[in-house]
């Protein structure tokens, strides 16, 4: 394990009650040198979709080796297992809900495992059936940033839940995806990626972008290019196809949220102004 | 005191403002080694109530010698004291106003001082009449965290405040508490322990809970035992009484929050079926 | 550079999405022994202005050494340039949008440079047009930290951008200022310091504060000398002058907020009581 001892955790507790805080201080108690980073708290309550996107967006910056520790976790309680994972260069540890899908789709898979060496695991008594966050994923994170391997956790699984995630698809010579993040400066980001996007049309410029059928002009190189307020179309620093507006927010001016239809279809050439 | 260096902060500046970053910085200036872990700046402004809760939830799960600031205080450029203490493992630092109350009913005090020794405290100049987080409690957490005793720090108190917060009551064979505490959930969380739970009914099963008169069942092991969206009551992971909705906002679907009762009553056996 | 290695980050990211996380995790790859506190990531999107009010007021109270970087972008992408620099005890870096203006005006500049030095720049292709908080700040602070020094990542500029800051003006021999920020107490906080007040009236008793026109007393020594939610003016933390309300919100109470008019005039004596 990594000597940086960089621990993240990704939940949908919230920043205003005590639940994020007992469980840093679990994970410091079970392991003091641990340095903690946040990567959010806010995700939506339950929102594993949301969350598996924030955390393939955020994880792979980190140095290699960090733990990444996500509770976004409503079937907390049930029997739904903990598994521990390395992705890439980062590990992992996740209820087995889906949250670890966007991870899977974009870095192979090193290791694996499904949590039930009791060896590492506390007491029955020491759990509570409603805070695994600060009973169960903190000693474990524990374990792992004080050099546990993976496979000693436990067995390999022999699957692993992913979820239904939307994927772009081709109508006739249009590229259809859909939005499935909203940022906080109202920026719509789809599932087209960069690459797709470059397989139909290797000048983006070539592409015009229409957001629930709204034109919003050809893919850009950045925000600045454009009139303040007016939308535009990007490609993102995550590599997908965004409708932003400069300086405002996209979201409002078109109406549009998570779901919304995102299509790129040819640029018709910008006719020549008639000579008088 | 603990070689961990690791220091809480508790208050109710709000996390938009320069205030808790003007206090992390100062702490940092009179202690570099200090490592910052935030409970929460979101309580309610001048919400002492609050505040105690949120502390006694958290500090305890912290390693044993961990520095909790607490700066929730209406009282500020008042002549309100300072007052550090220990109380079980852990070390607190916060305005003699009742903060410390649910931390006091829950560990024992083991030293307490009402910080007036001139050697720690800076000069009068030095402390603006508004902002003893930056000026005052920051640097005396240094001082705690660098290993200045609590007994050094002034004598020990007469008295100190403790907050009148709510208890749970008998009537007749019922148990009557009510709602202290409302999370990001929508839970509700009683003041009812556990432990006064089994003494009237040893089975939590042979108890059914209402809440403002709202019947919500027998008090389960986890959310995940009924439907989408029911009611259900449980003993949460402090070890109190609470009233949630599975993947549901309990709060909304009662119309319940701070105050509103929560009551136990034996719980009626389920009628036979009629034979036909 | 200060062995500390302490770091901090003020944003307009929010806390909700990938993007603050994503730049913690490029800083710590790039300097896995950075110390990072937040300063707040909740600035109102592109509001230059703002962040320049919360910087100013933070940073000078960390370490000595301490590197602040500030990513309040509205620019990116165009040809803004990126500026680090020395003011009083701590490093800058951040886009030449005027964020340092209130800053500038606090403090001597030490040092100065606009970025340009390839060495430490990274190459084209791994720099997004969009993220540069992840993709140029992330690593420049990286190499602050580590020691390299402003001089080396490029020349002194000519000139950088300063933003226009309203300033308090005499008005007969009354002082005419104006809200600049509103904190979550609802303080109404001045660009009228203590220096300003003392200057005409070396008793700062013998001034009285006016909000919009409504009279809210003298400048008072503490929130704590009035009744629970009468207004009142005080020189607050900061040195400047505030109007707040006892344990109330201000702002709510005068129906003001940034831009409103605070205007100083001689105190008029309290009548005497007429003898009966």
């Amino acid at each position: 394990m990594a000597r940086h001892g960089i621990v993240t955790l990704l939940t949908d507790f919230g920043i205003r009650g005590p639940y994020v805080a007992a469980m840093k201080g679990a994970l410091l108690r079970h392991c003091p040198a641990a340095r903690i980073v946040d990567i959010c708290h806010d995700i939506e309550a339950h929102d594993v979709l949301q969350a598996s996107f924030v955390l393939a967006q955020a994880a792979e910056h980190f140095p290699a080796g960090t733990v990444h520790v996500v509770v976004v976790d409503p079937g907390v309680g049930t029997g739904r297992e903990i598994i521990a994972a390395a992705f890439g260069q980062q590990t992992y540890l996740f209820p087995d809900n889906g949250v670890i899908t966007m991870v899977a789709e974009a870095q192979p898979l090193q290791a694996m495992a499904v949590v039930r060496n009791p060896k590492y695991l506390p007491s029955e008594q020491a759990v509570s059936s409603t805070f695994h966050g600060r009973d169960l994923f903190a000693p474990l994170a524990g374990h792992l940033v004080r050099g546990t391997r993976i496979t000693d956790l436990g067995p390999m699984p022999e699957t692993y839940k992913l979820i239904d995630v939307s994927k772009p698809f081709y109508d006739d010579d249009e590229i259809v995806g859909s939005v499935v993040y909203v940022d906080r400066f109202g920026n719509l980001i789809s599932n087209i990626t960069a690459r797709i996007l470059s397989r139909r049309w290797p000048d983006p410029n070539d592409a015009e972008v229409l957001c629930d059928a709204t034109p919003v002009g050809p893919v850009r190189a950045t925000y600045g290019q454009t009139d303040r307020g007016q939308l535009l179309a990007l490609i993102n620093s995550m590599g997908l196809v965004e409708v932003a507006a400069n300086t405002g927010r996209a979201c409002d001016v078109l109406g549009a949220g998570v779901g919304s239809e995102v299509r790129l279809r040819r640029r018709t050439p910008d006719p020549q102004r008639p000579a008088r």
